[in-house]
């Protein structure tokens, strides 16, 4: 019985996911550069040394020192370079082989304080409209890459692309149209920019799509563990998703349909996507025995600790407070992020992950 | 200049609405009962011991232990009492007095495992729809009275209630109208059932009512920080609020009037609001300095670390990559919660606060 919310994470699911997509990018001899950022476990980094991979894509400059402390050597921080922590960059490029964004045309100036040699790569937004410079800009993209190399110690890398507006897909074909879009601007960019190299994000795309002719490096992060989100965009099996949180159950009420889990937006984030019936939904509850893998209902509010799960009809009969039920969450990066350690499915161990 | 998303909290600003709510739970002869799951910081419950305030709450058994630790011997676990709890409960109860929430009668039975006396409370549900027993049902309220007072080692304590729809009302109007149909019932309840002792939450309510005539205890939390919730809401000032996060300006992009700050989901939590033109909010974005305290725009969407703030016009001319803006967060709490620690605002000292 847990006493709290637990994270569990199923290795040979996990394992398996790794192989798929590490499998996929090989056969079509492109460098797979997988995002830690969802996991940030030097655990579950080793398994995908492995998988002999090599290199690793992270989002802050914490999950870059956790990770070069761990043995990897060749990280990419894939985030707009930030002109505050030059100093830093500058230590961590003593160590390990970095990476930064140009997301922003201004910062080239920071990078001379940078003394030892890191990649740069531009970052360009093809619309999903976060960071990165317009992809339509190509004046300003050529004259950034002639600006990059009049600087002697850095070396210009190439593109790097998030294609995050999948996340908010209405179904696969949309996912296919934004891919498409991007694989044709690939084509164009590479021959006005000398066949420079392109990265490329996302983890609907990577798991969905078959085509990356214009792409030479992939670094998706979500597809280590997926869930519920990526689930219901249909990117992932369920059988897929190696992730689940053990909620302790503390109320039930029947004539509500509801019940109440120890297990809220602290442990969930407020991450949710939209039921059919236009209401969010924050997590799928099911039973936690793996042998009777019912569907209980869905978590449809989240306070700072407590969870509303709204339960399918008749099930509130066979709940009572005590018991303990399983819920995939919508996001995975962000429950990850939020656990201090997860548990192994099978054996109960405990699988460390960077600290805060 | 700092270098990563940091919480500052201005220690005037805390004190004096830790002043404002105890003058007005004074006045009306009311047990002031906190809620510290806002600022989860032993320094913080100092300020409040400062003002001699000697009763918390809390929504976890960690934080109970926490505070516990840190001197404060009469806690209230504000959360549905946990069966898989009932050892670490019983041991809590042997350092301080404790008090729990009955939220489901069929948790009665797991109250005789606890030996060293506790006090129940029994939580109702007057309309969240969260946790609690229905307010219409009163038999079963007065059979559970009756059933917890069978037990000879704990006591009943009174009703517990949180009238936490008043985060979702649409203005302050429908914040008293919650608030007068909850006060009609507590006289009922009262008649019905011997004068019992009423415990009842939430920020909007005791900031903005005057009259608590039927309720015995008042136990608010968010009041210590506020935030743009509240503020919108109308239940506090701007001035009132405590808490806001520096965050490092990464790109601009004055073609879209947006600008990319490090500062992302795994700081200020998914939590939104919605603006008047139906689009969510994540937080109000101003310039830090002090003396030149300007809004530039507003939070617009959150990844993991990424904000895209959406400047208001002409805004993005004066901004740029290397600046530091201050954010106002959507929801304190969430905010605290995955803090580390936090700065106080003026000295620039670390505010220590309770560990994952």
């Amino acid at each position: 019985m847990i006493k709290e919310p637990t994270v569990y994470i199923n290795e040979s699911i996990v394992r398996k996911n790794i192989r798929t997509i590490h499998k996929k990018i090989k056969q079509q001899n492109k460098q797979f550069r997988p995002h830690f950022k969802t996991h940030q476990s030097a655990v579950i980094g080793k398994w995908f040394k492995a998988e002999n991979v090599k290199f690793c894509a992270v989002s802050s400059l914490s999950m870059a020192w956790y990770f070069a402390k761990n043995g990897w050597n060749d990280i990419m921080l894939a985030f707009p370079m930030n002109p505050a922590l030059c100093e830093d960059y500058e230590w961590l490029a003593s160590k390990i082989k970095l990476e930064l964004f140009l997301s922003d045309v201004s910062v080239i100036q920071y990078f001379k304080k940078i003394i030892n040699p890191v990649n740069i790569r531009i970052e360009i937004n093809t619309g999903q409209n976060r960071s990165g410079l317009n992809m339509e800009d190509i004046d300003l993209i050529q004259k950034t890459i002639s600006e990059i190399k009049k600087n002697t110690i850095h070396r210009f890398s190439g593109f790097a692309v998030h294609a995050g507006e999948t996340y908010h897909a209405q179904d696969t074909k949309q996912i296919k149209t934004i891919h498409y879009r991007n694989m044709e601007y690939f084509q164009k960019l590479k021959l006005l920019t000398g066949n420079v190299n392109i990265s490329y994000g996302d983890t609907p795309s990577i798991s969905l799509m078959e085509d990356f002719q214009y792409i030479d490096e992939l670094r998706p992060g979500n597809f280590v563990f997926y869930d519920w989100m990526q689930n219901q965009l249909g990117t992932c099996l369920r059988d897929d998703i190696a992730i689940y949180v053990k909620c302790p159950v503390v109320a039930v009420y029947p004539e509500r349909n509801e019940a109440i889990i120890h297990g809220g937006a602290v442990h969930f984030s407020k991450e949710s996507i939209m039921a059919s019936d236009g209401y969010p939904v924050f997590g799928l509850v099911t039973r936690n025995s793996e042998a009777n893998n019912t569907d209980l209902g869905y978590l449809k509010s989240l306070s700072q600790e407590h969870g509303v799960v709204k339960l399918y009809p008749g099930v509130g009969r066979n709940l009572k407070a005590g018991d303990t039920v399983s819920v995939i969450p919508v996001h995975s990066c962000l429950v990850a992020d939020m656990a201090t350690h997860y548990l192994e499915a099978s054996s109960g161990q405990v699988i460390e992950k960077m600290k805060k």
